[in-house]
């Protein structure tokens, strides 16, 4: 899959470029966005033209090596920290939930000071090579996470069942398979057959557009719903296990994903049926005592309204809802299996 | 609010026209759709140009009067009967969950039968003015209905609170002011302030289409949020009460209903938000024992597709869900309000 979609790719050394499969064409055009500017990356993340959690992490991390690379070679070690510096911030600001974003770009600001400290008198050469390195080192260690998250969650995949998904959490939403998606891949690879139902994610229709689109392009047999239809589904026992992705996961297992998780976590706990959240544990944030601490983004109404509503009418838009952890079965992590009761105690055991 | 929205209007005497508002271009377009034949209201009732269960009864009961008009007046009564039954099977056959079509035809029928029983020598002017005056007492009885189901239904709307419906189940479902959205109305017109939270209602946005469209014109409080956000706010406890309408209510209380409305239900239930369901008597189908023996249309995919998703994936697309009865705290009937405990016998009662 992996060299199938390459939903980031960074091109040349460290005054290179970034390119994104710009995500708000797809499914009609596939097309690469290129950006040479932090800016750029900037704008990408605002608009969506890469999301999901995991992926605005990385473009981040990418994004402060745009920065640092615009400093000239000659330049001082301190100079180019401070371009690291001012990057962070305002990449920081493109978007609030997910904390891929600010765990990337801490770990970007981290290396560069921790280089510096140990070099204070070097080049700026020295920190632009440390920070391709980083950002390198984000992006492998998510494709391999992807792939034990598919490996730790193989098991919710039932042979000749049905599972349903909610926006995407697959390879377009990393840098490799996926998290939510990340089971479905490996158990294709193996043969298995079962199906996927995917809410088409309203209002950016992230199922219908990217979740539908990947699995097609991988032959996993896909079955697009609109969200308010999952229930339905559930009551006729068509459905074996709910996974989705998170953006944020508080100390206490709460967690932030996009909105209409939390009302599938309800009706798949009223029917019974196993909800799992597949997220890297680079999405956990223990500064979150619970869901309650977690920024929700607000985006603008035209997105619900589009052309079809009355264009004056007010309109609520969270792109994000959070899910309380009684109603999660189980987190799969790249580093194994929570179980949401007594999340905080694991969590301080799991994350490094 | 009549005076305001015509969903339907019968123009002139035996010989008349239908004259429907085409819902399929709100809130757009407000334009007019003139039927002359009973295939083009099958057309118009297939299409969606006009919906909503009383409205599609109405309109059908009409279309059986455009059948029998294009019968010549010195034809025998005996030529119209057989007229109104071709009409009735042809209409019937239209959509298949509200039940308030097949009501409206069978009530066409029995009158036909009626008169001609009573005058079996009689022209076929006889037949053609009992059909008018049984479509116009269908419509004028839905007038009232909806005026006593909002009189009814007034306790559900809080001073300062705040309203969730789905779907339309408003002026342009009915003859007179809506099921679901007559308390609202009349609660306006006393003066009550309140917010209305308007699901947009996938795939066909009728939420965002008319209801937010029929409210703004009414000038009450709407705030449009797509279906997956209903959880995120009765989360936060800024829903008081849920208020849909019903196409179909058994003999136990289960209640088939635009798709989704099961889903809101379910959450309603674990936030303890009270959940109620309004309809005319005429919704409720004591042949169906339970919601299993309810009919459901399943619609094209492309309805869920549009322009958006891959154009080859797999869709399911049912156009309504049953909710069952232990999730609805009450039903909202121009003959009162029933408790979903024992409605069987409840109904057995009310039903004429």
């Amino acid at each position: 899959m992996q060299g199938v979609i390459e939903t980031l790719k960074w091109i040349g050394g460290p005054d290179g470029r970034l390119e994104l499969i710009d995500q708000r064409l797809l499914p009609g055009r596939y097309e690469k966005l290129c950006c040479r500017t932090p800016s750029q990356v900037y704008e990408a993340i605002c608009t969506l033209a890469v999301r999901g959690a995991p992926a605005i992490g990385i473009a981040a991390a990418y994004g402060v090596c745009l920065a640092v690379g615009a400093v000239k070679d000659t330049a001082s070690a301190h100079q180019a920290v401070e371009a690291v510096e001012k990057a962070c911030d305002h990449l920081a600001a493109s978007r609030p939930t997910a904390v891929n974003l600010f765990w990337a770009l801490q770990r970007m600001r981290s290396k560069a000071s921790q280089v510096l400290a140990a070099a204070p008198s070097a080049s700026a050469r020295i920190i632009k090579d440390a920070m391709l390195e980083e950002a390198n080192a984000i992006c492998m260690q998510d494709r391999r996470a992807c792939e034990a998250i598919g490996q730790n969650g193989l098991f919710i995949i039932p042979e000749g069942g049905a599972v349903l998904t909610h926006c995407n959490a697959g390879a377009l939403a990393t840098a490799g398979i996926g998290t939510a998606l990340a089971p479905m891949y490996l158990a294709h690879r193996l043969g298995r057959r079962f199906c996927v139902y995917v809410d088409e994610t309203r209002p950016l229709l992230q199922g219908a557009r990217l979740t539908a689109w990947e699995l097609m392009q991988a032959g996993i047999e896909a079955v697009l719903i609109c969200d308010n239809m999952a229930a339905t589904l559930m009551q006729q026992a068509k459905i074996h296990a709910v996974i989705t992705g998170a953006d944020r996961i508080a100390a206490n297992g709460d967690t932030a994903n996009k909105v209409g998780t939390l009302g599938l976590s309800i009706i798949a706990r009223h029917y019974r049926v196993p909800f799992y959240i597949a997220a890297p544990t680079s999405t956990i944030d223990l500064t979150c005592r619970t869901g309650a601490d977690i920024p929700v983004e607000h985006r603008d109404g035209q997105e619900v309204r589009q052309n079809t509503a009355p264009q004056d009418i007010q309109v609520y838009n969270p792109a994000f809802d959070i899910t309380p952890s009684a109603n999660i079965t189980a987190i799969i992590t790249e580093r194994g299996i929570l179980d949401p009761i007594n999340p905080e105690a694991i969590f301080r055991h799991i994350v490094p």
